[in-house]
């Protein structure tokens, strides 16, 4: 058994410990964002949290109107820009905290005098010690190098961050969502039979569109990673102004489809797709049961959500697959060839 | 011979007519802008257009202070968000002026008054007329499906925004671009040559970091599209803290390396990969001939550059490697299978 599969399974109890935590301490800052609106938000991060951010790049500009800009180290490391982070709210996310590229832009933030917060589950690293205030994900020590649970639980964070801004986002609502990680678990031996069949793929497309976007990146990103299957990410629309013309007979591409407003442009995505003839694994949740074609291989999301809450329950069943696909191939997801993890950039 | 390849030579004459116009013209504009200066610059783009923009989000923040957010185009069109466009410039970016989810963003920033630049290769597109400021590209028109000279013209003007906003950039060095290019272009006989040795490639990483990290998605997306290669593309920093489990032995990587503040990272990355046994193509400039390993293959961009003016000579050997690596696999680079070459999106 993987530490990554442990990891993917702790996922509802860390959640719902950060959770619990984050509203006990997140009215404070409420009311504190309230006298001092930032005009801007900065996102910075690296590799899997860079997802999460690619996440709370949608999340915060469509439920806050606030303009988010996910910032790019190097401007800083490299090129010594100095950007005016004048009103803005500078957000950077790591899982250990220790990631020198996100740390150098929150250090240009504090010497802005910007309002800076830092997502980690590392108390005690230099990120928490550099940002004005620290939104602690309590995943517990993550092991595995390929990360999910604090994944997981930057995104939470950033809804509970959206919320804080003023967002329609109820703390209720978030309240539900270990219990649906919980459900999404419950696909496991089901993912496990499906991953068989995808023993000798060694290169695939992974679709997501609006919030799941990040989700197709992450899920990606965990093919490449532990399962050194060369997967592209895109999101429907660039996918099909362009890169389809890689898909072939058996090309296999895996779509995010929740239901709600993305749902169109991954049906017109489907159609092409089985047009073509490619394999297509669609992660969807019961609402759109009906709608799917004969052909489609599905990762069934057992509950009908809100779009705007699938993402947690979404990247789960991708996280089983690719610790299973891992399995299946023979590697160890834990270990990943030529790895560590912690982030240093040059 | 393909129009693709015909496109590709015209660019040396495309950018000299486009800046010859531009440079008539902006003075005018920057005028304007210093007196209604932009506290945020969002670029929205699709396609090719959005790896120009790519380039923008780094050259316009880095040369003038101004935070820049690529737009994320469904926040408007699937999830009808109200951003906050006070006080920022939106710049759409599209070859044929009908990209639906460009011109969408473009007339949200319109409907609240925000300044508004459209670069376009049709002066009479729908954008062209949305946008309060046009900076046309004179590129001609583009036939075949794979852009290359709107995308080296749409890069040109984005050195002309930064000026117009104060950067330090001198037009008399924008106007040696044109030479430049035709330099690159003497390459393409020996990269005819080159691409023989991959005609059986069927995926591969293209590697940028900083401005040409621009480059990697456009050199990434000319071999998906014309060549029908999976072909990823990394920051060297997020490549090397996960997806770099990919490489094995004689995975082929494609890297843009030029003299200056990013090279220290690619001769790191480029270490690893030789270490890794991978098959490395490296395009760089004559500032780093003895800086290579012998196993390394190189398209040697015959000119020492300053980093900031490499983006337009650099993409021309990866265009012309697209193109004849295209023919060696015997496909139509001017018509990829499924694709057209407006981008509508639903």
């Amino acid at each position: 058994m993987s530490r990554m599969l442990d990891e993917i399974r702790e996922q509802p109890a860390a959640l719902e410990r950060t959770l619990k935590d984050a509203a006990r301490r997140v009215e404070r800052f409420k009311r504190l964002v309230t006298l001092r609106r930032p005009r801007l938000i900065v996102l910075a991060a690296r590799g899997t949290s860079d997802n999460a951010a690619q996440f709370g790049r949608y999340l915060l500009e469509m439920t806050t109107g606030i303009p988010v800009s996910l910032a790019a180290p190097s401007i800083y490391t490299l090129y010594n820009a100095r950007v005016d982070f004048r009103d803005a709210l500078v957000v950077a996310l790591s899982q250990s905290g220790e990631s020198t590229d996100t740390n150098a832009v929150l250090a240009e933030a504090r010497r802005q005098d910007a309002m800076t917060i830092g997502i980690t589950n590392e108390a005690s690293s230099s990120l928490a010690k550099l940002a004005e205030y620290v939104f602690q994900v309590r995943a517990g020590k993550e092991k595995s190098v390929a990360a999910t649970k604090t994944y997981t639980g930057q995104v939470l964070m950033l809804y509970v961050l959206a919320y804080a801004l003023g967002a329609k986002i109820r703390l209720d609502d978030l309240a539900r969502l270990p219990e649906q990680a919980e459900r999404a678990l419950s696909l496991e031996a089901e993912i496990a039979e499906l991953s068989g069949r995808y023993r000798f793929m060694d290169h695939a497309v992974v679709v997501g569109r609006g919030l799941n976007y990040a989700n197709a990146y992450e899920f990606a990103l965990k093919l490449m990673e532990t399962c050194y299957v060369v997967a592209e990410r895109f999101s429907s629309a660039d996918f099909l102004h362009g890169p389809i013309a890689l898909v072939e007979r058996n090309f296999p591409v895996f779509l995010f489809a929740p239901a709600g407003v993305t749902w169109p442009a991954m049906q017109e995505m489907l159609a092409k797709l089985r047009a073509l003839k490619a394999e297509t694994v669609v992660i969807t949740d019961t609402g759109n049961r009906n709608a799917l074609g004969t052909s489609d291989r599905v990762m069934r999301v057992p509950a009908r959500l809100r779009e705007l809450y699938t993402l947690i329950p979404y990247i789960i069943p991708a996280q089983l697959f690719a610790a299973c696909l891992a399995e299946q191939k023979g590697l160890d997801p834990d270990r990943p060839r030529t790895l560590s993890k912690v982030t240093r950039t040059l």
